[in-house]
């Protein structure tokens, strides 16, 4: 039984134009419609064949549909809702894959109606590419997907979400919101944050040229742009929309720095050494659990 | 024509091991060496057969040397130096591959005899895994190698030691200690103390478990582990041997979070969007000069 026989993608960036992929792979029958808001993007989507139909307006993306993810901007969910409120059918299950929770179940709400089931989701995968040519139906396999309902959001909906999701590969984690936005800020929040803010500091330099910056990146700071070269307007909209949590962290990622700073001014050198080592358990822990790989390929396929 | 024909590798880790082990794929008739501190990596480097001779003592490893290469932590340069002394061979270069040289620079000249040419060097390549089963032939290959002499040091045993690191792939720049220990501490440094912090503070939340912190590691937090995996007493002794200039860094780092704080809190989408636009660019470069790689599986060879 598959869980909905016509979906509709707001939205068809590298998220949404993985989703379709992955549904043509996982769920070869299952119709696809899709609508993204720039012009030159649904053109590239119909193109490419990602979805049976893309659409001109968002409205007629979703009649007929069962299921709407939206994968737009967290900033743009509101108004994506809007766009698509009117020509809803009755018990369609709407979700999205915004990186803030709370914000969003709020957002929609305001603006969908009442015949709705609405579960927000979140699958914690990307890459820092962006639009409809970075998709690939393999995003989400062994990734994990959080479903965030609420107490007025109706099981059975949560349920068929959470089927398709693991369709497409992924592990299903059902948590409240307001925790979502709290451990995001965490594994993923804080260190966009402090990769933009890096790469930043060091193209700032008077003294080291950024040719000089770019040359000798293998030592450290490479692994940081990877996460600062993704998308400007998705960020934005995250720090903006989580911005109590992101604080929050902040704050204590800032108390944390400034006593290593205070341990190198003062040559407490068994300071620096008990954090380095007690930090090495933790990577071993995310090899064991299949979120990372310490093989030169990081286990990532070759084309 | 070799540029050596009998080196001695003092430190069989990551980089001594590797060092050992591009002699051998590249330059298969020069003689190796080698001794380390612990018995244990003394016996496994035997087993492993990377050097021709692994001596039970350090002095006995350079003795007919040509070339010797120090691959201790920064913060045991000075001894391993004092260690050798007795038994170098007249004319012989002593190089090392420590992350600062200023500090080594100092430490060598005043314990080496005047007939040895000292040249700092720093091949700009690792993992974040430790000892000598970890190193590999290839870990130089494409990547820099920055030689550091000062006005004392002989031109031919640059010459030398430059022609070396050319044949086990690098690609090598000559540069003042100075100035290599400010690039480092940004390109290198500070990304690390960063990684090492963020991992700290993520693993002391109490409202996050370290369960989920590791779950949802795919969302960013995954690539700052793999450097805060890096060897503890290398970068102890890293941030002690240059805390001027990592101090002056972490100010730097601090000045520019802050600043992003403030535009969170203030909801200045604008100062965060173009931040985020620049540091793209940047990745781009990187990935241009071959420094990294954005296919999946980041241009690193299977098996």
């Amino acid at each position: 039984m598959l869980p909905f026989s016509r979906i509709s993608i707001i939205g068809l960036g590298l998220i949404g134009s993985s989703i379709a992929r992955a549904v043509r792979a996982h769920m070869p029958t299952v119709g696809i419609t899709g609508y993204d808001a720039d012009p030159a993007v649904r053109e590239r989507a119909a193109e490419l064949g990602i979805a049976d139909d893309v659409t001109d307006t968002p409205g007629a993306a979703v009649t007929d549909a069962d299921m709407v993810m939206l994968c737009v901007p967290v900033g743009a969910m509101r108004e994506a809702g809007e766009a698509i409120a009117a020509d809803l059918a009755d018990g369609v299950v709407v979700s999205d894959v915004g990186s803030v929770k709370g914000s969003i179940l709020d957002d929609l709400r305001a603006v969908l109606p009442p015949g709705v089931a609405i579960v927000p989701g979140h699958p914690v995968a990307g890459t820092e590419n962006s639009g409809p040519d970075a998709g690939f139906a393999q995003l989400f396999h062994n990734r994990w997907c959080i479903l965030t309902p609420d107490e007025r959001t109706e099981a059975f909906a949560v349920e068929r979400l959470s089927a398709f999701w693991s369709r497409l590969g992924a592990n299903v984690e059902v948590m409240d919101p307001k925790h979502h936005d709290l451990v995001l800020a965490v594994t993923s929040h804080l260190p966009h944050l402090i990769a933009y803010t890096i790469v930043g500091t060091a193209s700032d330099m008077e003294s080291v040229t950024r040719s000089e910056v770019i040359k000798y990146s293998a030592g450290g700071f490479r692994d940081f742009t990877r996460i600062a070269a993704s998308d400007p307007t998705m960020w934005r909209d995250v720090f903006l929309a989580n911005k109590e949590a992101v604080l929050e962290m902040l704050q204590r990622f800032t108390e944390d720095m400034t006593a290593l700073q205070r341990a190198i001014r003062w040559d407490d050198g068994d300071a620096l050494f008990n954090l380095f080592s007690r930090t090495r358990a933790i990577r071993r822990s995310i090899i064991d659990q299949g979120q990372d790989d310490a093989r030169p390929d990081f286990g990532r396929a070759h084309d």
